[in-house]
């Protein structure tokens, strides 16, 4: 006997994100050892800093006794007073640890912030596209429904203040309370910085629709354009009062270890932060690796050196892909932070809409082995467009490219069988 | 705005359990130092390892990139497999890795055993006295009801198959669907073990009510007196199928780490196994933390010789409490595994019923500055008893029960006010 719940889960299977995922981290590309292997251009992962981690991550470590009995299940007070101070020193607003719920993973994180704020049925407004696991994350323990806010191919898909108040009125007409505006900022898949004006825009809004906002900035601390970070949390003359912004960070993208699954909730208000508090019990991070993170924050000249060369390197990283892209005149929306590029691949489409764009993917990771996520993964308004993530090996980046213009140019042709010959 | 979960969660409170534990373990005994400091004996926490456990976990360990990324969100590989190799050798049952789930605790394994199992307002019957987090962690996500099955006196508050099916009844008499019973194995807080017979009916009454079983084994390892444990997967004969009975283990206790918040949920049946695995995604575990459980499990003899170790030095402990008590003539069931003596402190109740155990409870630790648990807490059938931990400094041990024994003559005699005086 299984519960509903139970049947529901199993019956929805792997999400084809995790799948694509792991099919192409089994059996990776080299090119003299497995030339048939897979290129993981798919999975958001920061893999160009392990030379700056290594020091830290292996070197002996101070464990004592007190380590490994029991601590707060919200966090060690020395990992929330630390990473308080790095959220405060980086943004210039000021972050209590008081305020942070540390958990294990920013999905958890999410996932506490809508639980704690939406009710069953209640809306969740999300400008799209946007991040997929939003889809797993915001609506797992709130059973809340996401209403999308679709921005358009020719504003670059920028988040709209228009658009999110359409989409709280689409969600009132069909019966849904409208409760909670998520943003993602810097966005994913497209890698933009909202700027003060279009975040003032946005929060109005918000206001004026009587909804809590989430903000998932896990990376914050990944802007490599002209365009600085802005969190939502802290806005200069905000419409909306403080305790109705619940800020979601993590290490996993910053300090590019997604591996140990340490997310951080900020939020201010009672009786909110009490609940997340009790809800942090069903997701205690290991008070090892709370003490490792710590190692990560502690000598803050080090911290603030990495964040700037993690920076650094996305930014030569960005422009290495955005330079291939040019060179097969294949289009993308510019970005100025993140993991990624968001590119235009329409002109291969072997038939129109999202049937087409679910084509090209198959052709491309089943023949070309290039693992990168169609648009409809991230809710596209439009088919087409893919993302595609940069900061890992440049040749594996340009073994990539390399492929996706061979695949666009026979799918482009209608011509999917052709492709394993191509490739 | 915030949900009516978040107003309920946050109405509820901090439990008295973890309460109580910050308050002493912020203010500890020191016999020079703070001679008017708290002795925990209310944390089941396993403190008489870690000579044996700071050399492994102090020793430089081997991190790779890949550690650092991204893992399966159910467990890597190598920990499953190690952990199937460990439970299959201590049980002498076969325990596959593709059937173990990692997640954060063993307290987001029964969650999720839970709610695979139940839908809302479902029933589980709970044979009483219980492990007190039973009450969150059996209901968080599944939102199913306790049942209690309450055991006697008379017989040491054994688990009783008929017990069970009254319990079931009751269930169905007020509209409860029974779906589930949950075993706790060896027993928390009385540190019982069940005899296979005991299993077999048991288990032969949730057949007959169609009950799946959560099997709580956690202290599977920790058994020092003559009853062998058993297990209640692969129970020979078992009147269950194997994938009805889903077994919840951790290291918390039999390896005293619990701040490192490993669990592991071994189910075998689908649709339940790909459900758990999905559901782990809100609690996963570092991969730094699993590398290093890897690296307890990894040396085999090693680890038997661990356990041998620590089952000696619970046996040891628990004599000596039991003298103690013997000395003060305070009776208590017998124990056979586990951290806890079940006390029998009814002599000191200062007036009848729950409301004079929580006086006797008040009197303990705001004035003896002692930290022992009530019976209410673990939903004793009968005020009176309480449960006194025992793997930590034995002097710690001696001093406390020195105080306890104090305070019952005050009490006892109805004199609350006079305890303060006495200690």
């Amino acid at each position: 006997m299984v519960s509903e719940r139970a049947r529901l889960l199993a019956a929805q299977g792997t999400p084809p994100i995790a799948a694509a995922h792991f099919r192409a981290q089994a059996r990776p590309y080299h090119p003299e050892l497995r030339p048939d292997g897979y290129l993981n251009l798919g999975t958001a992962e920061h893999r160009l800093a392990w030379d700056l981690l290594e020091p830290i991550l292996t070197r002996p470590r101070v464990v004592t006794a007190e380590d490994s009995h029991y601590g707060l299940v919200y966090g060690t007070a020395d990992l929330r007073e630390r990473t308080a101070d790095l959220l405060t020193r980086t943004r210039s607003v000021l972050f209590e640890a008081e305020d942070l719920i540390v958990v294990s993973g920013a999905s958890v994180a999410l996932d506490i912030a809508a639980a704690v704020i939406c009710d069953p049925g209640d809306a969740i407004i999300v400008p799209a596209p946007y991040y997929s696991g939003f889809d797993a994350d915001l609506t797992g323990r709130s059973e809340a429904r996401l209403v999308q806010a679709p921005g358009t191919p020719e504003t670059d898909f920028r988040i709209s203040a228009a658009a999110i108040a359409d989409a709280a009125g689409r969600a009132k007409a069909s019966g849904l309370r409208p409760r909670a505006l998520a943003l993602c900022s810097p966005t994913n898949p497209l890698g933009q910085v909202h700027t003060p004006q279009e975040l003032h825009d946005v929060l109005a809004v918000a206001a004026e629709h009587d909804l809590d906002v989430i903000a998932d900035e896990i990376y914050a601390n990944g802007v490599f354009g002209p365009t600085a970070f802005t969190g939502a949390y802290g806005l200069p003359d905000s419409p909306l009062p403080p305790e109705r912004v619940h800020t979601v960070w993590g290490f996993a993208k910053d300090f590019g270890v997604s591996g140990l699954k340490v997310g951080v909730l900020h939020t201010t208000g009672e009786p909110a932060r009490t609940a997340a508090r009790e809800l942090a019990y069903f997701a205690p991070v290991s008070t090892d690796t709370q003490a490792l993170v710590c190692s990560l924050l502690a000598d803050t000249a080090w911290a603030d050196a990495f964040l700037a060369a993690s920076r650094s390197r996305l930014r030569e990283s960005y422009l290495h892909l955005a330079g291939l892209l040019d060179g097969l005149g294949i289009p993308y929306a510019p970005a100025e932070a993140g993991f990624s590029v968001w590119a235009d691949l329409r002109r291969g489409l072997p038939r129109p809409g999202f049937a087409g764009e679910d084509l090209l993917w198959r052709a491309l990771i089943d023949q070309a082995r290039v693992s990168v996520l169609p648009g409809a993964v991230f809710h596209s308004p439009e088919p087409g467009w893919f993302r595609i993530c940069h900061p890992t090996d440049p040749e594996i980046v340009a073994e990539a490219v390399k492929r996706i213009g061979r695949v666009l140019e026979a799918t482009g042709r209608g011509d999917v069988t052709a492709v394993a010959a191509q490739c």
